[in-house]
């Protein structure tokens, strides 16, 4: 299980404007007329500036795979407004006497190299997927999201098969990923052979950030193990997503 | 509960390129090796022409809401690729002697009247928000959801409080919107009142359609009845939308 903990911020040497808390006090005292809309009004927190992503990190690789570290990979990047990837390999390699671990690991450390190097990547996750793919050659599979924030605040996201990212707004999830499997436990997946599915098989989606959104990527570990409330809760629990990353 | 069954097609003067039809009997074969990849090679169903939505449209009303046709509203336009739109009437305002259904039919109709006529609004159904909004004089509020499809099949939506949308792609949900709530059963809401929301509390967000996705757009009665397995089921025994729009 590998989780990011992200938080969509703006740098303090940008322009700033003060943003009035969000209290939920002016919708408990509305619970006798509980369809009407005594809610807060907008705030001025739309106002973009040039935003990126803080980013902490934790890995929990499954009790089995502990010894050798898991399967899964991550990456993180400072490029433009931030770009991230989770892989997880998958483990059937393991009865073919294939490290799982190793496609996941190249495919990740490929795609960090294109990042900030590849102008053809830098703004589009599918072409990403599509070389960092071409330029593995361990043997074996990944499940493999990468998300890159623009400095506007728009997150692009490219995803093949079951690993996820969600985002948090204001204590509730406002966006998803939906995870892709062919049947019950066979995702989507990058592969080295010819039958697995290729960068035109991934879910291409994009969602616009404000200041404050966190944002959670992981694979399905994280996501088939822990319910939304608890991520929830989790993640709203911490200011300093480094410290969430851990928590 | 409006419900619109929708699917990205290519109309018949366009180029068209034969798709081999999807087949599960080579998954199933698999099962003893369940995590690995013994998955169809990807189609060339990726290759992008001109693209635009089949509609089909149903509403049912509450049944105690029957007699007055219901305080859900919806629109459908061709421009460009298609324009798609949900609507919900909140209920809670029958407690002050206001017909919900009066607020979203107005919005509705005033959103369908810009479409096509405002180059503002054209290409940003978040900006169509806003300006439906403005010209809305009915007293109420509603939760909306809108969608516009790009010739090039990139579906870019806007939502504010609890209607939803979800892209069916290979029988299965690849994208799903988030609903927004302030707390259980008081939606995010576009209001004639200065304390509902605005526009710019929608939720942005983008999804890439390929040709034989199906979208399903509905009112929060569509989602908190029906069990996303079953709007599959349904939506996918249908070859013609306007079929499964009243199936």
């Amino acid at each position: 299980m590998a989780a990011l903990a992200l938080h969509a911020s703006v740098p303090q040497s940008q322009p700033f404007i003060p943003l009035p808390s969000f209290s939920l006090s002016k919708f408990t005292q509305s619970s006798d007329r509980r369809t009407l809309l005594f809610c807060a009004p907008p705030q001025l927190h739309h106002v973009r500036s040039e935003m990126s992503l803080c980013v902490g990190t934790h890995l929990i690789p499954h009790p089995n795979k502990a010894l050798t570290g898991g399967e899964d990979a991550f990456f993180v990047s400072s490029y433009s407004g931030g770009v991230i990837a989770v892989a997880d390999g998958v483990s059937g390699w393991a009865e073919e006497n294939v490290d799982p671990s190793l496609f996941p690991r190249e495919f990740l450390a490929n795609a960090s190299n294109l990042v900030g190097n590849d102008d053809e990547v830098n703004n589009d996750p599918q072409i990403l997927l599509r070389k960092a793919h071409a330029a593995t050659s361990a043997t074996g599979s990944a499940t493999v999201i990468i998300a890159m924030m623009e400095r506007d605040g728009m997150l692009k996201i490219a995803n093949v098969g079951d690993c996820g990212l969600k985002v948090i707004r204001k204590g509730q999830i406002i966006f998803s990923t939906s995870p892709q499997e062919h049947f019950f436990d066979c995702p989507y997946q990058l592969s080295s052979e010819r039958v697995g599915q290729t960068f035109l098989d991934a879910t291409v989606s994009n969602v616009e950030l404000i200041e404050g959104d966190i944002l959670v990527m992981g694979s399905d570990g994280l996501f088939d193990n822990v319910f939304d409330y608890e991520i929830v809760a989790t993640a709203t629990k911490y200011i300093d997503v480094g410290e969430a990353g851990t928590g």
